[in-house]
């Protein structure tokens, strides 16, 4: 096997990004210790020759032989050349490489750690606001109208006050959430489980091409990757950790959402779900979140409150009424007058709290005097 | 003015009910420093000479420019013989006067404390094991088909566990809590705001002489009061203290049944909340006291989990599947089969890794080998 040129820095992620699977801390560590270059250089090594193992750097809490293992899986993948492919196969497509420190790149998938993607590749708008401020609004594939119609109020709301929706991709929640950002001339992104030339599911094909014409299209595994089931669930993450706050507005008792809700748990990041009728299964999985501690949402102004911190509603104008004003105004007649003696009588209360109380109602106006008596106003 | 007898503490609990308003703090200081029937002669005492003050204990708190306006409200009351008359009413009724330290007493109202009811006015049921399981109900009057049906399955499941289920007797979701428990041949409590001889609403008159047969119909105050708004709110401590768990089905933004859930708080007893559609009004109400705490529940299993505080479903059983399982099952084919050394470089894995993948998915039926290399089961 030719072991080839090790690429330069940007094109080693882009390397990486097929070599590792999604959110290896192996391969994470490995490259942060040695950076993305010489990290591809000992995978080159393996390849070249199996049998002799490179000396290895310290890698915090990895083992060596978790790291030999890693190599040699890792090894078994190297193609020379490939990251150079992938990268004129993707600008071919429109798209491109976006790697951390590029100002397109989404800053807060860093709190993923070694986690972290190797780069993205993305379709669509490369901006740094893109990702500035950004809430995940992802749910179940068997939506119900309910779900569709919460979804699509809550993301006009989001669009209403900038925020990019992020979500991802598939059938139900997670469509009409981008389908209601791009009608509403909003920005949406959607993180892809496979390849950016294999848009998953094929039937929203159309809606990506609009989400990159609308904001961005990205993933974090190279051209020509399935979307098989560990890459949808280590997907989660990127979704999670791309959003400020995560929305499940939909979800089964065992769903996808909840992963990302996981993740976005594991992340600190606040995490809200809507709820819905009991009677429906398809919100058995956010009542589940509700009772582990997300926060219950009903409207945009209360995820923009999580997301910027400010209450959605005001507090209530002046004091409750007290225990007597409500008594004496239970007591005052509507017909007629009542004197406050009898008021007193009635409510078992003495003259002066009488007096007080009358003199708040009448302040409020609801309670009315005439020569010494009183009536409701 | 006659200022009589003061009767003796059985009664003369039965007297205060009569003279201070429902939950007066004031009045049950009085009444545990002195003793119903001494506080009850201070009160005599006033009402023959309002000039004369006697002199009072401390009361903690309250001050004692306060205890005599509220002296002189009840003197205002104050008619010897009243309690005598109430009882023998309540006994034609069918009823009876029930005190602290009687059997048939609900031991939870005590955690009121100075606000504790002076005495129950009680129609039914008077064993002690009526109060020993209790959860109140409580929702909207203006219930939706939705509350209605959630209401009647949670109860019947309440009812299955041997539960008292209390609640307030009106219209809505209160009605259905009732009916549903009386059908499911259960015991149930209604705390009506008014004295016992004007069931209220009187539409639900019926439904309440079935409480009474199934369980208990109790009031604080004596017979001939009206339900004022002031004793309806007043009243909603007295569910939240007896039941051990408030649960609140349907509920608008503003709703009595919050009134009681912020009481049964104020206890620190667990509030639960049946979350509903967000496009509903009448589901509010469940909204924002979820947001402010209380636990999302979905059926009767989840509100015992609050009553009992055992958790409603078993753990999942087995440990779930990690990456390297999840990636390599995701490699093996469906028809055909693959080797070890294919699966790896589609995994990006190291054969030792593979193989201990496969082992756990072959232990759990998920991969099968037929000379070396691998399929699906």
């Amino acid at each position: 096997m030719s072991v080839g040129e090790v690429p330069q820095d940007r094109l080693a992620r882009a390397a990486w990004s097929g070599l590792a699977e999604p959110g290896d801390p192996v391969a994470g560590a490995l490259v942060e210790v040695l950076g993305p270059s010489e990290a591809l250089a000992l995978v080159a090594d393996v390849a070249a020759d199996p049998g002799a193992m490179p000396a290895l750097p310290p890698l915090g809490s990895a083992n060596q032989d978790r790291v030999r293992r890693s190599l040699l899986g890792w090894a078994a993948r190297w193609q020379p050349g490939a990251a150079r492919d992938w990268a004129d196969w993707v600008t071919r497509l429109g798209g491109k490489l976006v790697v951390p420190g590029d100002p397109g790149w989404a800053t807060r998938l860093d709190d993923l750690g070694h986690a972290r993607p190797m780069c993205l590749w993305a379709q669509g708008d490369d901006s740094a606001e893109l990702w500035d401020r950004t809430v995940s609004v992802v749910g179940a594939r068997a939506a119900t109208g309910y779900g569709e119609h919460v979804t699509a109020e809550l993301v006009a709301g989001l669009v209403d006050a900038g925020v990019t929706v992020v979500s991802g991709g598939a059938f139900g929640i997670d469509a009409v959430a981008h389908r209601a950002a791009v009608a509403a001339g909003g920005r949406t992104a959607a993180v892809l489980a496979g390849g950016l030339d294999r848009p998953y599911p094929a039937g929203n094909a159309r809606l990506l091409s609009a989400v990159a014409a609308s904001g961005t299209v990205v993933c974090e595994v190279p051209p020509g990757r399935h979307p098989t089931r560990h890459r949808f669930l280590l997907r989660n993450r990127v979704i999670a950790a791309a959003g400020a706050v995560t929305v499940v507005v939909e979800a089964a008792w065992r769903s996808g959402a909840l992963s990302t809700a996981g993740h976005a748990v594991g992340l600190l990041r606040p995490v809200a779900a809507v709820p819905g009728p009991v009677t429906s299964a398809a919100s058995a999985g956010c009542h589940r979140l509700l009772r582990d501690g997300a926060v219950c949402v009903s409207d945009a102004a209360e995820v923009l409150e999580l997301l910027d911190g400010t209450p959605s509603c005001a507090p209530p104008t002046g004091p409750p009424p007290g225990p007597h004003e409500r008594m004496v105004h239970d007591a005052l007649p509507l017909r007629g007058e009542r004197s406050v003696e009898a008021l007193g009588r009635e409510c078992g209360l003495a003259a002066p709290d009488v007096l007080e109380a009358l003199g708040s109602l009448e302040l409020a106006g609801r309670a009315t005097c005439r020569a010494g008596r009183w009536r409701r106003a």
